[in-house]
């Protein structure tokens, strides 16, 4: 069987696993999910076993210090994952829920509800915990997952698997169909091929998440011809206006930049207006010292993504100006004004086209679970389908149920 | 300069448009349509010439006459277009449209409100009336738009988007931002690779929505690297159930095969509960005769989409085995469920993965107008971002906007 076979055969059991979980209520997907939860508390000690071959393979091959960490499967790491299932049981089922209700003149009643997508292809890099925590909030929203991990990962992945496997088989028992069993699956290869065939069959997946860097989500657009949900980077801006108040822009600053540098929603860029500037700077410069932060004001690198301790600083003239460089520059993610004036601040929340604008507020809540959504499968920098954190009911599309007496088109 | 750059530098006008197109309000995009129309009809003498060439063209060429046909601005066309931008004027705004609001402990405060996706790429065949049609609709959800017609409507489009320009210059005058006069582009040029770059070029277009044919759309699709909303066919189904009322499964039947057969929503397979075979295909087979219908009940072909008096007929057991035909065969457009039983009703409204599903109604309800959206871009076979009609929300993406009174996030 050639790769591009095998990934077929995936999702061929998958398509039929999907049409299969339509039939589930939501109280059989809660119990399916504490089954599996249950069934990887059993597998801990073979989980561990396998990561630690993958964690000692990949310090052997001399990988970075960084992917190995992610690559562990620490205990706290461990727990985090199986209480995620459960926190994910505990959140409301979005599917079959009604967006919108009329009758119409020509005698039909539409109802516009809440769907599955179907098959959902989740591509990731060397985090084990994705498996789990990506596959819960698919099966929660009836959707059957394929997930295609990094190589680095593949015995941490196939032990993670094969429990969650476990779990399904004796939750399904022997009353339901056995087609449900394929309703989470491992791509158990791990040539790169079996990405491009993943995204290529638009017959057996709806939609691919990669859960990865840049070249990842490069070449699986490149490659696609299924929709793919992304999130390239984040490239966020905190401006400063004219007759702002200095020490709240000072702590907003601070908190998008340092609180947590690493993440997307950190801010990478400080616009200050001309008219404050020479207040605001020294401010900054003071900051910076001690906060060791790197301020690039000549060597600037507009639209660079540092995720480190480093922000490129700009002047600009105007609420305008500031809007029409983020617009350019920025990555279309979060983007925050801090001022007083509250035209500006309409202005600028208005024109800026970003996920999430801010006014008066840090750029690093935009977040899943600082949105109030209960969980999230990611961030999107897209504009179609979902736009900024992606919780559950981003993983469901709709239909129209449409019902007559006989009612016929004129 | 090469097509590829040429179809960049629209892309770079139709980006800063859009940026333009988000400080209009409802009042102003309205004026700007109704100048349009009016355009329009001062050019009315100088659109038909170019298009009686064009269709002389054609018909010189020997081209297809339904192909003619589609070509020909007929009077009544070129009036139901006009008539069309001012259907649009009417229609109610979506942009700005709070679709959710809460207060988060942190002290942030969120609305998600309805945004313009941006720049939108519409490439279609040859009936010049798209042109307007789709312009007026992307015109009024703020979005700049690009067109790419067929070569051998090139001059009915280049006359068409003429006058558009006038209308739009006339409108913008002096006070208005030059950009805006790109909200509306032809690509001039009608080379394959046009369509191409079009396609790939994600910094300057958000979506690109498919007008035609089956062959250019799966050739977009192969190129895209922005996101595409499609319709690829309408293999419409109709099951009459065991019990069901057979003479209104007759006239379902009839409505959904003849009323209009060309259409994406015209059924083009019955399928028949085996306990009413013997009472329901006699009945089939006399309005079969009287209809001038071709029943493929040995020659069936599953899947095919006649879009002509010819019908695929189907006996299946149960429900069951029609959800699961529906399911593989189908093209998730619409079908329906003929039936008195309410639990077997709710059984195919649940598990057909189907844009719009049916219990005792026409699948040719599917369309904009008949869902009472008020107008329609096309219908989506998709399942992401929008899913059947898609009308004017269908054109808005969102965004979060985030207020704080200098909220952190720890």
């Amino acid at each position: 069987m050639t790769v591009e076979e095998e990934i077929k055969a995936l999702g061929k059991k998958a398509r039929a696993a999907a049409h299969a979980m339509r039939a589930l209520d939501t109280a059989a997907k809660n119990a399916a999910l504490l089954a599996v939860a249950e069934a990887l508390e059993a597998a801990r000690p073979a989980i561990e076993a396998a990561n630690a071959e993958d964690v000692a393979a990949a310090k052997a091959a001399g990988l970075a210090p960084s992917l190995v960490d992610r690559l562990t499967l620490t205990p706290a790491r461990f727990e985090a994952m199986v209480d995620g299932l459960r926190t994910v049981v505990a959140l409301p089922d979005p599917v079959g829920e009604t967006l919108l209700e009329r009758d119409r003149p020509s005698g039909i009643h539409i109802r516009k509800v809440r769907e599955p997508l179907g098959v959902v292809a989740v591509v990731f890099e060397s985090r084990p915990n994705v498996f789990v925590d990506t596959a819960a909030l698919c099966f929660k929203t009836s959707n059957a997952i394929i997930l295609r991990g990094g190589k680095e990962a593949l015995r941490s992945n196939v032990a993670l698997a094969d429990a969650v496997q476990k779990g399904l088989a004796r939750w399904c028992g022997t009353e339901r169909p056995l087609a449900l069993l394929d309703a989470i699956q491992l791509v158990r290869t791990t040539d790169h091929e079996g990405v491009r065939a993943l995204v290529r069959m638009p017959e057996y997946v709806d939609v691919a998440i990669p859960r990865g860097g840049e070249r990842l989500i490069r070449a699986m657009c490149e490659a696609a011809l299924v929709p793919v949900l992304k999130h390239y980077k984040g490239v966020c801006h905190v401006y400063v206006d004219e007759g702002a108040d200095l020490d709240m822009a000072l702590a907003i600053l601070d908190n998008a930049k340092t609180q947590r540098p690493g993440t997307c929603n950190a801010a990478e860029c400080l616009l200050v207006n001309s008219r404050i500037a020479s207040a605001f700077m020294p401010m900054v410069e003071a900051w910076a010292k001690e906060k060791g932060v790197t301020l690039h004001e000549k060597d600037v690198d507009w639209g660079r993504e540092f995720l480190s301790l480093d922000l490129n600083v700009g002047i600009v003239m105007d609420v305008d100006e500031a809007i029409a460089h983020i617009n350019a520059y920025g990555s279309h993610h979060s983007d925050a004004i801090v001022t007083r004036d509250e035209a500006r601040a309409a202005r600028f929340l208005r024109l800026v086209d970003s996920a999430a604008v801010y006014h008066n507020a840090s750029t690093r809540f935009t977040d899943g679970g600082e949105f109030g959504m209960g969980a999230e499968i990611g961030i999107s920098t897209d504009k179609l389908h979902a736009r900024g954190p992606m919780g559950l009911e981003e993983l469901t599309t709709y239909k129209y149920v449409v019902t007559g007496d006989g009612a016929l088109r004129h």
